[in-house]
């Protein structure tokens, strides 16, 4: 903060206020923010009626239960005080800022991430620990799907993702984030929302899903093939199980970021792929799903070790079919730590 | 808009966009944002990955997607141009309003619901029809709860909260919001977060639940005992559901939100449990679990033909126990119409 030039942050929904104090805001209409000066004591702002979910840490906060009749927004303004440079949290609500923006007309504002992200997006070993086994939670789950143990043909897309998201509680997950199933002409969708269609043979399948096991997310894409592939269909998926491999590879400590994203869209564009790989090679995880570092063009921050982040890159064919592998990957002084391991090859299912 | 002086709406995470275009945005970091002119026409500014998840409406929308590489803010701010007075969705994250403040320095904001709150809070007869429909399918859950058909003693809150869920789901709702279940000492945790305390005879379990069906939100509360209550909690019970009921049956066209709070409140308070008493009485419902209008002292909007909320005193008492009881109400010509018809008293359990 004080690099920065931050006088207080002001964090509510989001990941950093669980991360500094233990509690996660409640994403309703009744304002929570941790006011947190530079040269001051932390405040926990939370409706009366939800402090009791707080659990006290008067080390770290003290708590400032507000009653229904009494304005938040004023007490978050008097906390601040005659402070003018303000972070707040990234996710908070549009609403409240315009609010405190009229009750500070003074200040300045920037996002709460300027100072937070390049902290967490450097994981510990602790966290490491905790991504890997999130990831391998995931990883039992696509082991399931590629061997055949998920039954695909005959069922909805809707009905695959539920028993995605039961698999992954019962390995071991607190909650499921998503769980993408987009089949035959929806696979080239890339955040398709699985839904109605009934999934039938010969058709490409992209699975992508994760949650969150012990605060940390996993994030795991394969993609399957009911029945036997045509050619066509296996020469896209070698290109793109070579790219990346290769952005995997590429992954090191002192590399910056778009650089991995380039070593798997060059492959993918010689290849003859390139305008179907519409999106970012990987986005940073952690305690959010997409955090920093992001790996697309533009980003020249060099990797750091303890960054973890997706390689994922997808070829889609509008209305035809599509395909994506991703993996989450830690950067370490030894190398690129793949916490993914299951099988790369085109999986065929035949049912 | 030209009532409130507003040029544009820029709509993103929220009902607000999913109301008008039919496309709900994904809470992800990738800025989805429709730019509503009140002088032009609609554009949706939306991630080139996600563009095929939405359903083209060229006479509602046109659709602008962005490449990785693009700075959606930009685009945002190349289609607001010249106009200054702008309107954001409350739920938009802030930071995308920190980002369009820098690139739009002329421009004074509010928030949308100025805009549409007051029209999507008065619901037609089709909007009734849905929230009935949901109403109708979380009290078939709620009468499992009160006849004892859901097991609890034994049992741990969050698996009662999983089972609820389902319940939910199998009776009709497409999503699960919440489903509170607060045992003991936690029933008197208003917003509770069903955990792993397992349920015991002889407590007050306080169940608040509800989901969305065909896009409307349920929302109810019931209180059953585990086994026969103490005179003093049948004391406490029957001031709350005086409360409760009284509050429904002052819901009149004509009478000022706040007066619906104040004759439950006059009631628990008499009862001599007004200290307990530590949360407005209701708030809107619809497209979301929360919208105008708010049932809460200072807000003297009288109610119209239309609204819709909740009425949900509780009674709250901090390390032994706690209740509520909690209806969806519509405001008709013909007096207040209560969504929610199971059965009031305070049920009793004994397993």
């Amino acid at each position: 903060m004080g690099e920065l030039g931050v006088d207080a942050l002001l964090l509510s929904l989001g990941a950093d206020l669980p991360w500094l104090t233990g509690y996660e805001a409640m994403p309703l209409e009744r304002l929570t923010m941790l006011v947190l000066p530079a040269d001051g004591d932390a405040t926990m702002v939370v409706p009366q009626l939800e402090a009791p979910r707080v659990e006290p840490r008067p080390d770290v906060f003290s708590i400032r239960p507000w009653a229904e009749t009494e304005d938040p927004v004023e007490i978050v303004a008097a906390l601040v005080g005659a402070r003018t440079q303000l972070a707040i949290a990234d996710r908070a609500w549009a609403t409240f800022l315009v609010q405190l923006q009229a009750r500070l007309p003074k200040a300045s504002w920037q996002v709460a991430s300027n100072v937070t992200g390049p902290i967490r997006a450097v994981k510990d070993a602790d966290e490491v620990a905790a991504l890997r086994a999130a990831s391998a939670a995931a990883d039992r789950v696509a082991d399931q799907l590629i061997s055949g143990e998920i039954p695909l043909v005959g069922r909805t897309e809707a009905e695959v993702s539920a028993d995605i998201g039961r698999r992954l509680r019962a390995e071991g997950h607190d909650r499921v984030n998503f769980a993408i199933v987009g089949s035959g002409p929806n696979s080239a969708s890339p955040h398709h929302s699985a839904g109605p269609r009934v999934i039938e043979r010969g058709e490409s399948i992209v699975c992508d899903f994760g949650g969150t096991m012990n605060g940390y997310c996993s994030d795991i894409t394969r993609t399957v093939f009911t029945g036997a592939p045509p050619s066509e269909f296996r020469d896209l998926y070698n290109v793109l199980h070579e790219a990346q491999a290769a952005g995997v590879a590429a992954a090191s400590v002192g590399t910056p970021c778009e650089d991995v994203d380039g070593v798997a869209r060059r492959i993918i564009t010689d290849g003859g792929y390139g305008p179907y790989f519409i999106h970012r090679t990987g986005h940073g995880i952690g305690l959010e799903e997409h955090e920093d570092p992001y790996i697309v063009g533009g980003n020249c921050e060099p990797l750091a070790p303890g960054h973890a982040f997706s390689v994922e890159p997808g070829i889609y064919v509008e209305g035809k079919w599509g395909a994506r592998i991703e993996d989450i990957v830690v950067a370490t002084d030894a190398g690129p730590d793949a916490l993914n391991t299951v099988n790369h090859d085109l999986a065929v299912v035949e049912a």
